[in-house]
């Protein structure tokens, strides 16, 4: 039987996963094929549960988090991009070291934009100070981070990772339904792709111990649910969660419904790596086994 | 007649630009049907040209930038992620904070990992140390970041921005050979797109003064060339360029060609939203006027 940590070694050892830097991986062949394959049937459900597709930019501005009120829930996550200064001799200094790269490292300054923890905030943002006609659904999907630190594992857990959400903004009664459509698209896609998935009751890892209440709140309301599935060695990991967040990002950004009230949101998550590590576990590294086709041409390209 | 001023002013009215950091943009409707359009077209030029495709990590080592010797050459660009700690108290100092983002990023360690200023390090990277039996040609794509101060634009000159890349390693016939085959691609995807492309002999901008050396080789090798576009208003900008690197990277990287020689490498790159700059430029914000079909549905997501 395959494990998350044979599955990741056996695509280590062929070329198709690298790891440059912990928690930032990269796909070829066989392994890319597939996650090819997955990110667009997980796409497909997304557009079929959202009218609207956006691509959202590469960072987030500090005040979105600000307004999302981040700070208070996952700070120990937060990751963001610095930049060098432009300051010729500190430029210099670098260009001349012999351990450049720690010289540079020393002189970037506080990070001038946020990475998005997670791809729904752009659409708050987006939408911030509006009133809508009708409810809005989005789907996007971006390279999200958060630094889980020690326990960061390949695939199981990035520092960077894939996410593709469906969002929708509306009123209670509209959001409700989308949450009960996109968990029902959820458990399709886990089907399509020969796998087994079971619904949990969730909460957020709050941060501060006011969030405990928080956590609470959630349990007891049903906000927070995952769809977990296998990954060997007794262990199950949460692909998908799909979260109901009452009026919070409508009061927060401004946003109101159609009949004028603070929009109620809801979202559906999906972590494409980790997608593809439960396949990889449920039908091993091998192409032939896949109940799903992926071209072939890619399945030729190993590493080096 | 368009100009990239008032493309970007028009998709912005529309909705269908949002910058919520400087330099950085996200697209949603017409705009985003269109770029998605390029990117494809771009993505199948770039297979053709190139056997295999990778998916490559979100950031790059420090390392990979040292062996390529960047630091003496573009230092002022440089991006990086940084991420919180996890000392506990300093994460209640930010989730207490009434100005919570100007705590957090005073809170900041040195930068983890570097953000690739572009995608073809990636390649040299993942083939460093090996042999090759024969030529590599890899495709790849992925968010590139580079800080370029005040010279930044929307579209035209990003913080972060999508680049395509094909890159070639082998022997010196091999990637000559990929490099001029390349360059025909580029020009079939401007004529496809109803575009008039011109050639020029290019040289990167060396921050260094001793760079100037390399600029003058550069130029009088014919190392780098650019394809440009007309973006209004008496200007054209560089839409994709093609590079020959002689043995640069195979040195530093320790990689071989066939013939058992430091390998030689050439990159074929391109910057999609310029793409869709010099598209809307010439050709207008209006789907009716493009001569490339979108997907209509699309069209139909304007902005708030």
């Amino acid at each position: 039987m395959w494990n998350a940590e044979r599955a990741v070694e056996t695509l280590r050892r062929r070329g198709e996963l690298l790891e440059p830097v912990q928690g930032a991986v990269g796909l070829r062949g066989g392994a890319l094929a597939l996650f090819d394959a997955i990110e667009a049937r997980v796409r497909d459900a997304c557009r079929r549960l959202a009218g609207e597709t956006w691509r959202p930019a590469a960072a987030l501005a500090w005040r979105t988090l600000e307004t999302a009120d981040y700070f208070a829930s996952f700070p120990q996550w937060l990751t963001a991009a610095a930049h060098m200064g432009d300051d010729e001799a500190s430029l210099e200094d670098v260009a001349t070291s012999t351990r450049p790269a720690a010289a540079a490292r020393d002189r970037f300054g506080p990070p001038a934009a946020a990475l998005p923890p997670a791809a729904c905030y752009h659409v708050y943002e987006g939408l911030r100070g509006t009133t809508l006609e009708a409810a809005r659904r989005v789907t996007l999907q971006c390279t999200c981070w958060r630094h889980e630190g020690a326990a960061t594992l390949p695939l199981e857990r990035g520092w960077s990772f894939t996410m593709r959400e469906a969002v929708a903004v509306g009123t209670p009664a509209e959001v409700a339904a989308f949450r009960a459509e996109g968990e029902a698209a959820v458990l399709r896609v886990a089907a399509a792709l020969g796998l087994e998935p079971e619904v949990v009751e969730a909460t957020d890892p709050f941060f501060r111990p006011t969030g405990r209440g928080k956590e609470l709140v959630q349990r007891l309301k049903g906000l927070k649910r995952e769809v977990t599935l296998d990954i060997g060695a007794g262990r199950r990991l949460a692909v998908a969660s799909t979260n109901l967040h009452e009026d919070f990002f409508g009061r927060a950004f401004g946003i109101r419904d159609s009949a004028g009230a603070p929009a109620s949101s809801a979202c559906v998550a999906f972590g494409l790596e980790r997608w593809l590590l439960a396949f990889l576990v449920a039908h091993g590294p091998d192409a032939v086994a896949w109940p799903i086709r992926v071209p072939s041409h890619q399945l030729q390209e190993a590493g080096t």
